[in-house]
């Protein structure tokens, strides 16, 4: 059971470790503009994808605790690490509010989409060593063969806006090299960040790879989601809150990247504010 | 007043925000091989390079009360970032015990290098954007000319193995291509990382300009500082003591990248902790 009265009205709750869940945000923005959102990212610790498992965890659930102060009728994990380390510990501790993660959706999606059932995943190292869009994928078909492949250094060259760069090029030719040798037909963006990166590895793994932005794909999961449980919103729109847990110097740069517009107000969520509501 | 008793036989602590450092530990064990050292790498919370500075002057004073309960004679900030931004918080909380850090080291061991007075710096975002290298080089010497820049990708090129890489020369190359335009004759790596890549940015630079190695640098100042104090220890060696907030999956292999040796042995302190050490 749900601990709080949720209701058309109520905001959805968007979590990510960092900026790149904006992409996630922006995506749900333009499919749902009626929606009510407020997100969260934890520039204080961000990476997640570098940490280990119980790290991920505890931060997972002091951002869920976080988000449930603002009563939300949904909660969307938008960081492919939380999703694929801690996606049960967000739900354990939002109790009953439905909780939709990256992973799923961008699994889901992939075997629309491919042919061969040949598919690729590139993530974070946290992401691919978990297996998590592995499992979901033979879950969900059985003969579907999965490649993957942890990509480091899309993160940071996304962030320096080194996405069309010849250097990013050649770092993709490498990082990809395998997956292409095994004939995927479909490769998952299995990170937040990847999608700035979407032209230089579409010219790499060439034009008859269908890439999966999983911003889109759980955009389309919130979607069937809130109208199964007629939880759509049709309230006048509104900004989205953007709620961040430091505010570092090229926040708003990056931030706009992610976003494509931008953000006129940004509130700070202290640390120790964080680690008082793990023990609420 | 120290807020503890030293001898020769205490250990020296180091501090640096993730990996990066133990090029600090291991020069310093080269130089000094009877010091007993205890290093501490906040790799729950890094990179400290991208966050504000309330952030770090945070988890500064939290990792130097960590040190401190070991009782050192000395406390080397290992870290670029918390030497530029928090050094004075890391000095009022060690009360007395002796401080060096990074920036200082480099800054003195360049003006001595340097014939021409031109030099340059490279860092992370927050070291470069503080002006401390800046800063500390103009009260060093009144003539001299310092040319910034930050080179954000170099960190994770360093963890992810490309030192060696023509993405990594290219990247190189476009980042230091208007230190050149400057013509400097001396460059301080102003980031634990940067070592790792000495070759690359050698080859980059060309071989009159001198490149300066802060871990050096703060080694030679660490040597000076006991043995003016009559400090130096002359027990028999014995191996560091490395702690760490979290132990990601990889963490062994790029620890041993930095180190130059196997770790037996890592020492957890969990983040619950270490915020408790920040109340005491």
């Amino acid at each position: 059971m749900a601990i709080h009265t949720i209701s058309p009205h109520s905001p959805i709750g968007i979590f990510d470790s960092g900026v790149g869940g904006l992409t996630v945000l922006r995506t749900i923005k333009a499919m749902l503009p009626n929606e009510h959102l407020i997100y969260f990212g934890d520039t204080a610790r961000v990476p997640y994808g570098t940490k280990s498992e119980p790290t991920v965890r505890k931060y997972a659930i002091e951002d869920t605790k976080l988000l449930l102060r603002y009563a939300p009728k949904l909660i969307v994990v938008a960081c492919n690490t939380v999703s694929a380390l801690a996606l049960d510990s967000v739900q354990e501790t939002a109790k009953g509010i439905g909780v939709l993660g990256v992973i799923k959706a961008g699994a889901k999606c992939a075997l629309e989409k491919s042919a061969d059932k040949r598919i690729g995943v590139i993530g974070t190292q946290a992401t691919i060593s978990s297996y998590a869009y592995q499992r979901e994928l033979h879950q969900l078909s059985k003969d579907v063969q999965v490649f993957a492949k942890a990509c480091p250094l899309f993160v940071p060259l996304a962030e320096e806006g080194f996405a069309q760069h010849e250097a990013t090029k050649l770092i993709a030719k490498e990082y990809l090299a395998e997956l292409l040798d095994s004939r995927i037909d479909t490769l998952i963006l299995g990170c937040t960040h990847y999608p700035l990166l979407k032209s230089t590895i579409q010219e790499v793994v060439g034009e008859t790879v269908v890439l999966i932005d999983s911003a889109e794909a759980v955009a389309q999961d919130v979607k069937t989601h809130l109208s199964q449980q007629e939880l759509l919103s049709f309230d006048s729109p509104k900004p989205p809150r953007v709620l961040v847990s430091d505010m570092p110097q090229r926040f708003q740069s990056i931030a706009e990247r992610f976003l494509g517009f931008r953000l006129h107000h940004l509130e700070l969520v202290s640390l120790d504010d964080l680690s008082a509501y793990a023990d609420s």
